[in-house]
This record gives structure tokens, sequence and C-alpha cells, in this order.
């Protein structure tokens, strides 16, 4: 038996706050009256900062699944021509989505491991003279491989082709710099169990005014995910369905928690956590998935020595630190681990976790002088702290 | 400034229980590990005998608005002939959702305030010889008005017509007496919020195979509420996607209870509930929207004097004594308020509510001695007590 509870370094959910948690614990109030108001425009205002946006958020009682299906629903309509930028698992589900719902979908696939080139997404639209494509759908962090795209330089890319940009960045948001406004990204969805530290169970929507007019026009079927309704009822304070209340009450300290730490500040901290894990791993003698400018700062995908095993390594440091940690998907299980490094976890967590893997490694029989990526991650931080 | 919290008397949310306040406060877990997968095999084995069904429950992370259309997606194909029966506002919505996803709806209403009638029904479709129709929709407890429909009655109305029977039990799962299997009730919705005594954020779609069946031939375009992902994922213990953890906890822990006091102890409670309540507030010389044979054990729509006005009486009510009640929807705005008895509520509750609102109703000037509606509330509770 482990002393202590299980220590969560997934890439979502992530760990959750006791401030968030005792705010959770707050009595369920009537969602039309003036109290939940008050809370709602508070949230909203607050999540629009995060996403660097003066325009339209709406909150959905989902998984960022359901946010996704929103965006695709409100925003395309069957038989419309759809480019998908797929570099892994969730590039694959949004593409998905649309093609269930009947959008005509071109999909680019690019390695896993690596990084939408924004050449090809440049060249693509480029061809499309007659501006046909009418949606770009693109994943901003792919979890499943840990690879960040750049999605500003591939908006710029685009030109001023009409298409609607579409972004993922349910694993992104407050950990990656993201600026919708700025990059003029039409549609951003995110989650609430990422960077925003509270449990699952809410979902995020960001959509401009030429997002909204391509909407008034939309052909497919909704109900639950409809902009509409969902602006109309936020105009009065409300939402179109029963919100989950002790969410909300959670959202409203974690936004609290991430304004006093400033956004800046937070987007920095998770750099800091990339580099600091990425390098105490190289030491270690293991290899990363991702290349170092493309990689993810809300976790790291590290291939596992084939003669060990990822899931080995997984099963071993959960059975003997309780540290949960992500295997690779698909075609990447049993070959990587992911670290996730997102959301409410400190500096000494990592330290702790990057000593239990080298302990772990050296146990398996895997040839390291144990302490010899801690002392890296060491010499990382202490650079931080002189800097701070 | 009143002293105490906000006191939630609406037909949901719901008050939460604090034993279930207190298990939402435990660290969220791995959703994709094995004691996420003995919860949701848990907490699906408990849904299923508050449904008394032995077939398929999803869980999903939506309001139970989520779950209708859940129902509408994987039930019925768009030109699907309908049968929706509404008598208030919950009947309409279910309409309408069926009615965006594509089905030909032809919609019986009835009277807000009164129940459907099972003749009316079997005339409908006894004339409809072909088969034609699909699916009948039908709400159990009507949450508008405060009147619940003879589901049994209108179940064997149908006969041996091959329509799906889509139920909406969103408000009367666990509150009105529901045999999903025994009465041969194709789908039934529900959500946490109601007598599951948790926060919103949960809903519950229980099917049998005849469903199923149909679900293999349904035409309609879905992903998050695909019930062919939810089934896959079940088998192996998980959630196609994220579930929201911290509900789950909370629901784990209000099934202990419910199972603590047993299904029929909890109908019987509010069956009670509605006599006691009914009984007194006819006492105080108010009149009640729905007739007795009818009306909900979830919640009492009171008609207001005229003079008075509902809203006027409602807040009075929050602004005295904290007491939250609904007013009426639509076109029973300003006539009806609803109290809620849904849940975790006692009959201590119930009894001060009774008392302030004769307090807050001779304060408005209306005529009636203090006291009138208490007293019969308490005979009727020393009735029971005697029982006991």
């Amino acid at each position: 038996m482990i002393v202590g509870e299980q220590f969560l370094l997934l890439p979502g959910p992530t760990p959750v706050p006791e401030r968030v948690v005792r705010a959770m614990t707050k009595p369920v109030i009537n969602h039309r009256g003036p109290e939940f108001k008050q809370i709602l425009g508070e949230v909203n205002e607050g999540v629009k900062q995060i996403y660097r946006t003066r325009h339209n958020v709406l909150i959905y009682p989902a998984s960022g699944t359901g946010a996704l299906e929103a965006a695709v629903v409100n925003f395309i309509s069957p038989g419309d021509r759809v480019l998908a930028i797929s570099i892994g698992v969730f590039g694959d589900r949004f593409t998905s989505i649309a093609a269930e719902f009947g959008a005509l979908v071109e999909k680019i696939d690019f390695p896993w491991g690596q990084a939408a080139d924004p050449e090809i997404i440049k060249e693509k639209l480029g061809a499309d003279v007659n501006h046909e494509i009418k949606a770009v759908l693109i994943t901003h962090n792919e979890t499943s491989t840990g690879v960040c795209n750049d999605i500003k330089s591939i908006r710029q890319a685009a030109g001023d082709h009409p298409a609607l940009f579409l972004i993922d960045a349910v694993s992104s948001l407050a950990a990656a710099d993201l600026y919708m406004d700025k990059w003029n990204l039409d549609v951003v969805v995110s989650g609430s169990q990422k960077a925003f530290m509270i449990p699952p169970g809410l979902s995020f929507m960001a959509f401009n005014d030429k997002a909204l007019q391509v909407y008034t026009q939309s052909r497919n079927h909704k109900y639950y995910w409809d902009v509409g309704k969902g602006l109309n009822f936020l105009e009065k304070g409300q939402t179109p369905f029963t919100p989950p209340v002790s969410l909300y009450y959670g959202l409203q300290e974690a936004l609290h928690i991430m304004q006093e730490e400033g956004l800046e500040n937070i987007i920095t901290r998770h750099m800091n956590y990339r580099h600091m894990v990425r390098e105490a791993v190289k030491e270690m003698g293991l290899k990363l998935l991702a290349a170092d400018e493309n990689a993810s700062p809300a976790l790291t995908s590290v291939i596992a020595p084939p003669e060990l095993g990822a899931n080995r390594i997984r099963q071993a440091m959960k059975e003997e630190f309780n540290i949960v940690m992500a295997g690779g998907q698909q075609r990447l299980d049993d070959v990587i681990f992911r670290i996730g490094h997102l959301g409410y976890v400190r500096e000494l967590d990592l330290l702790s976790v990057l000593a239990a893997l080298e302990i772990i490694l050296v146990k398996l029989g895997f040839e390291l002088k144990t302490g010899t990526g801690v002392k890296k991650a060491q010499e990382i931080l202490l650079q931080t702290h002189k800097n701070a």
C-alpha cells in the first residue's frame, strides 16, 4: 500500500487545486436567478481573457469532444468542402466529427510526432482559387503525440483565403500561447479539465463575427449545441439548459487563481516545464517523440527503451510511486509514455517524478546512473530561479 | 441579510446531501484506469436499479436536454413519422428536438395542467394500421405544470403497435413509479439534478434491445451521443469521452443513500409529500393547477390569487425567507408558482416552507388565518407517523 493519493500526471484530467475543490462544495443555487447570472457573467468574461478575445464565448455542459461537435454543427454544413489537418488521434477525431456531419473532408496527415507544415497548407489553400474550401480544422496541441502546431504561422500562410479556421485548443489553451483575435482565428474550442485546473464536465467555444455570419446560413441540425440559443440565453444571464453549477463555482475560483498568477506567467511556467522535463529525460539517455521546436508545453512524449516497453515503465511508476502517466494511443501503444505537465503542477512535482522515473528505469535494468536527469533538471531550475 | 443559505425548492436543481458534496471532493483520477472502471460499473448498475431495467444504460456528460437529443438522434431517422404528446414546456421541447432532427412530427397537445388521455393515443395509434408511426415521444413528469402522465396506461393503450416509446423521465425517475422493463418502455431519459440528488451535469439514457435494433438502422448524424460508441467503451469499463469524474463520485454516494432508503420508500415519500403539500395549500384557500389524480409527486403547481400574482409571492418568499421557488413558464408566468418537493427534501423542510408561505400570503393581504394550512399538513404527517 502506497501512502497518499494517486498522482495524476496525465495531459488531462489534471490535478485540481484545493481552493477549487472547496469552491465546488458551495450549495447549488437556482440557475435562473440573479446569483447565477452574476457568476455566469464573471466566468464568461474570465474565459474570454484566457482566449484573448473580445468575441463570443459559450460554455457547454459537456466534454471537450462535445464542443468539437458544436463547432462542426454550427459552422459547417453538409456538403461543405473542409480541409482537415491531422497530426494524431485528436486531429483524426475532429476530422471524423466533420465527416459524420456531412462535410466533404480532405484530410492532410502529417507523421505522428511532427507538426503540420504551414507551407503545405499554404499550397493547398492557394490552389483553391474558387474558394470552395469552407473551413480548415486543426488541432493546436495534439495530446496523443505531445506536438504543438504553429497556429499563428498556419493562419498567416492561409493569407486571405476566406475559409473559417476552427481550432481544437482543448489541451493547449492557457498552456501554449494563443491569441484568438490577433491571430484571426474564427472558432476555438477548449475544455475545463486541462490548464483550467477544474474537473472535467465543462467545455468552451469561442467564435467571432465571421463565424457567426456563417452560422446563420448553416444547415446542420442542432439543438443542444445551437449557438443561437446559447447567445440568446447569455444575454439574459442564463444558459439554455441546466448548467453544472458546481463546476461553475470551480471555474470561478480557478479563474481567480489564474488571474493571480497572470496568463503570461502561466504560459512561461509551462514553457519552463517543457524545457526542464525534456532536457532531463534526454540526459537520462531516452529519446523524445517530438522535436524541440514543436514540442508541447502541456506534455512530453518519451520513447521508451524498446527492451523495457512503455507500458512496463508506466505500470511500475503506478505500482511503486502511485504516479499515473498516459501511454501511447493506437500505433504508439507501448512505444511512448507521456508525462503531463499541464495545469496545477509544481516544479517540485516534476522534480520528484523525474527522480522516480530514474529509479524505475534503473530497477528495470536500463543503463543509467541514478541522478543524471534530476541533476540536469536542477540546473535548469537553478537558472530559472536566478532569473526570477 | 437573512441567516443561512438559499433554500432551493425548485423542481431541479435540488438540494445536495452533505455526503454527496463530500464525495465530490475526492481527487480526480485517471478515467482510463482500473479505479474509474470500478466506479463506472457500480454506478451503471445502481442507475439500472432505479430504472428497474436489465437493459443498457449510458451516462452522458450533459444536461437532461442533451440526453433527450441523444434519444432522438440514435432512435429516430429523418423522415420518420413520430407522434409527440405534449402537456407543457418539456413536451414541447422533446417535440422541437425531434422536428429539428428531421422527424415528421404529429403533435397532440393536451391543455396545460392536464395529463395526456390514453384513449386519444390509443385511437391515434389504432388508426395507423400500416404502422407508419415509428416513435411516440412523451414526458413522464411535466415539470412546467406539475402533472404526471400515466405512462403505464398510455403504453398499454398502444397495444402491439410497434412504435418505439421514448420517455422523458428527467424529473420523475425515483420520484414517481416507473418500471422500464415491466411497462415495456423502449428509451427512458433522466438527469442527475432531480431525484438523484446530485448537482447538474450528468444525464442518463436507458434503452432496450428493440431500440438498439432501431439504432443500427438510424440515419441521423451522431458522434457525441452515439450509443454504439458508448456501449463499446462501457464494455471496457470506460466512457468514450472524458467523464465528469467529480459528479461520478457524487452519483456513487447518492446511489448509496438511495439504496439505504430503498426505492419503494423513496417513491412513497414523494407521494406523501405531494399529498401533504396539496392538502395544506388547498386548506389555505389556494387553487392547484393539476387535479389530484394526475398531480406530480415531484412538485406542486399552485395558482396564485390573481390580486397578488405568483411572482410577487415568489419574490417575498425569496427576500424574507431565502426560499427559492420556480414560477410559471410562458403562458403560466405570474399565474402559478411551483413548490418543488423532489429529492433531498425533508418533512421538516416542507412544514417550514408551508408556514412561511402562510406568513407571506397574510402579509400580502390574502384572507387567511395563519396556521390553517400548516395544521392540515401536521395532521397528515401525524397519520403518516402513526402508520410508520
